[in-house]
């Protein structure tokens, strides 16, 4: 899930009302404008017969069904992503990635992926597997593709962020097409399939 | 998710209540112990550096949020599986599967699986993925790995079922260990593997 959302969040966007619909749910979450863009390029790269990636749902703790008429929840949680957004499969290798998208053009806080996410990104890799991120700066208007080994090697490094700099020299821009919207499937073309 | 809870089965489980809660919601599952056991065995693989491999969570279709103490879901529907249940990596390939548990012992009736996960497997195979079923007999206590393209041709030829003796025939008898609970990795690596 790409900015997870929560209660702060929310509530500035429905401060009077406190029962939000789908609607407002979704118009809090700025991180959905670039979970939308990537869900549509992997329509687009499924259709064009190159790749086979899809987004795990986010993972929702079930507490209470009501089966008056059918199966509704009544209560239930978020709960947060143990692994990652997307994964799947392109030339028959498996891919795993991240998405995240921060407001500021400074600087990707590290503290937006998750202890978890950085272990399974770990694992993806040690047993072969190809693993980055894609980090939208909203302030700059820029998506950029970064191999998750950057990532980890700030992360063990005990770094704080990263700085725009530091990913735009070490990331790969991805360009905003009309369709595909984020074209990153050349980027990993070139990156992991050119030895 | 195995066995997709529905108004009907529900309704014979929680007959005078019709608030259910998360524990009857799973006794409700038969096919959770399945899942279950899938669950342990992937996080064995995962501990013992074998494999990666996890499960999706089950979409949820979220239609109303209680912002009041943080984020409550109040109004959400289950949503049918558009992939697979399982996706992950072995030895840098990519591998899908679906898990299926059926309570007769003669017949594995093919509407148990969607057209959108036929299609899903069908193209992961096109990409050079691994793919495969997950079918579990409880009348039987047996689970079986089927490799996808057996239940494809199947679907193709439009039968109804596949016969308990054919899945025997075609299929791989899973061991149901200790630990891992089943056993279907070694399966994987035979079959997929060793060419």
């Amino acid at each position: 899930m790409i900015n997870y959302p929560n209660g702060k969040k929310a509530k500035k966007v429905v401060p009077e009302e406190k029962i939000s619909t789908r609607k407002n749910f979704n118009a809090a979450n700025r991180g959905m404008a670039l979970e939308n863009d990537l869900n549509l390029s992997n329509e687009y790269y499924r259709d064009a017969n190159l790749a086979i990636i899809t987004k795990r749902p986010t993972p929702i703790k079930v507490v209470k069904v009501d089966y008056t008429n059918g199966p509704k929840i009544i209560e239930a949680f978020f709960e947060k992503q143990s692994t990652t957004d997307y994964n799947g499969v392109y030339k028959g290798r498996y891919i795993d990635f991240e998405a995240k998208s921060v407001a500021g053009k400074t600087r990707f806080p590290l503290a937006n992926i998750t202890s978890y996410q950085f272990k399974h990104l770990e694992e993806v890799i040690a047993h072969g597997g190809i693993a980055f991120f894609i980090i939208e700066f909203r302030g700059h208007d820029e998506v950029y593709l970064l191999d998750a080994k950057i990532l980890l090697d700030a992360y063990y490094e005990k770094k704080k962020s990263l700085t725009y700099e530091e990913i735009k020299e070490k990331g790969f821009l991805v360009p905003r097409l009309l369709s595909p919207r984020l074209d990153y499937l050349p980027i990993v073309n070139t990156l992991y399939f050119t030895e």
